[in-house]
């Protein structure tokens, strides 16, 4: 397994929005403890009280940062209630979220992951004192980052090594013979529809095309394949098919949302 | 009084949202003079010339930076005008705001706080020039920021120590023997209702329950102590109470904005 | 010219907004090469597609940052086709834009500015390999911003000098002897209408008021000259007309989008 050496670097993903000082707040507590911190932002925007969905940006995104790189993910329904909370290390990166599932992409996705659940021990031994019952992120999550990304706490000392982290919410795609059906997972700015289904569970189809809102879409290498106004699908940059429309938004047009099935099928069959 | 040593660290409230770039412009012009300053954006999201909310989150806010951290407000109808610019030295921090009552709520919950107005011969001896009518935000409060989180400017030669800054927009919850009235501050990003009642108002109401827009809403310790859809109120991570929804939006479902009555009374009496 | 001295400031104009982690990622390819660099958004809220907008803002927002920053801006309906990377070096900073005309105004504003299209040689010399078909922002923008920024690559090594750019896409005003016409670039947070008309083009004009939506609007200096709901328009921060309404949104007001006349007319004539 890579070792991981912290790069200073620390990532934010959480359903905190921008509008309100949480996400700043939570930036306070980790530079108040590891002042030459580099902060960014994944996204704040992940819909209210859904982990899946930073758990398959995360799962997705993190390799295009520098090893020695801690990922926070806070988007905790339970929060204050008796969930634990998870850490996975894995390819030179530490990942810290509420144990209710938002890491099982990673788990899924990471090359040797080493899961963990963070000791009551470790929080009394970093000094995390006073937790609020509704601010995780701000009173346990900072705090425990800013340890790990100064070094200070290594990934191996936060707990015992488990296999039984609570599992992932989004089903894998359905793979048949002369289809695969999948679901969106999330739409983006654009209004692209991006889906959980993959280029290797196509690999047996030859000459896919898309079905979806009972509209055939033919697979496009590039958006500017299209003319405006066309819908297309293509495998995207993060390795993963998205339906989208040149110019335009897919989402808009289809009338789609999170959760509409994707099916993708050979010409030839 | 807890001397200012800065930390570096310099925080940034607006309301200039994020779709310009007024921020960023902010921001190169205290990296132009001070380019090892640690930024972090507290909101930008503050409703649009309503300082107060800007007041009311950076009281509750401030002490989750680390101490010398100097933090800017920049909520300002009245820019290009007669108006002062305001400091606030305390607890080892500066705040920085245009004198509209903005940094009330600051001067009214912290330690010994030493409020000054910006002398004219500041702006010159730090050379501000060509100063804008409608952008001090970047002219004037991004130059002095960055002098002070260099260590250039010492808080206490910004000009003469004053009592006199302009009085803050919030009234104080009216507290009586059976119940306490306050109001709905703001709104955050998941439809709670954030009010200006704190612990404190509420410490001879015995079996306390919360009265909002004509219902009865229990005090919990969590979100998670409701079933889904469910009203509850509680004390929030930042000491003030908030009516909430379990998984859904309370402001939603009570149709309720700021400036709505909060009344919290004692279930015995 | 002032020669391009790399400050280690990189700020980063987009169209893909904050829901997606896409602006993370391309922080993260930055760092990975340049762990000391300094990131600030100018904005990731530009109208999709639109890449005139980021241009006009650019050429407005630069100066307020260090010499020696380098501006990364991604709006690039035609990524993945056959349109190369421009880079433009100016008044000692550099610009990064797909060649869409994006850089236009920056070409036009700035002094003797260079322009160049980025050579596939130096995307090799670079190391970067296995380039999406669909996000050159993280694949390709962002490690060249990263090699600029730490001085490892001079903007004269990115190509020839060349004076073909695509052009841009905004008209200039039309200025005839008794009036000048301009349009509604963008529209602020506030709601203020953003025109292209600056004050070079209203000198001949004596006593000027401005028509726009059928409504005289007289020239005031500080929003606060009007009183609120009233109409005012000034010379703003950034050197160009801009339509206001006190403490309101003109666009609702008037019912005004991007594009939209505006007439500078002398009261005199």
């Amino acid at each position: 397994m890579t070792r991981f050496e912290p790069s200073g670097v620390v990532t934010l993903t959480t359903d905190f929005g921008l509008r309100d000082p949480f996400v700043g707040v939570m930036k306070g507590q980790i530079l108040l403890r590891f002042p030459r911190a580099t902060l960014v932002d994944l996204t704040h925007e992940i819909p209210a009280h859904w982990p899946a969905e930073a758990g398959f940006w995360l799962a997705r995104a993190f390799r295009y940062f520098p090893r020695g790189t801690v990922h926070v993910a806070v988007v905790d329904p339970g929060v204050g209630g008796t969930r634990a909370i998870a850490a996975v290390e894995t390819e030179g990166h530490v990942f810290l979220a509420p144990d209710n599932g938002l890491l099982a992409p990673v788990m899924d996705g990471a090359a040797a992951p080493v899961a963990r659940r963070v000791a009551e021990s470790v929080l009394e031994r970093i000094g995390v004192r006073a937790v609020s019952a509704t601010f995780h992120g701000r009173d346990i999550f900072a705090p425990v980052a800013a340890e790990l990304a100064s070094g200070r706490l290594e990934p191996g000392q936060l707990g015992e090594a488990c296999t039984d982290l609570v599992p992932g919410w989004l089903e894998d795609p359905v793979v048949a013979e002369s289809h695969v059906t999948g679901a969106v997972v999330t739409i983006d700015h654009f209004g692209n529809l991006i889906t959980n289904i993959e280029a290797q569970h196509l690999r047996h189809l030859s000459e896919a095309a898309v079905r979806v809102a009972g509209r055939d879409v033919p697979m496009r290498r590039i958006y500017a394949d299209a003319r405006p106004g066309e819908y297309l699908a293509l495998m995207n940059s993060f390795g993963v098919l998205e339906i989208a429309r040149a110019e335009r938004s897919a989402a808009e047009g289809l009338g789609l949302a999170r959760g509409a099935p994707v099916v993708v099928f050979s010409k030839r069959s």
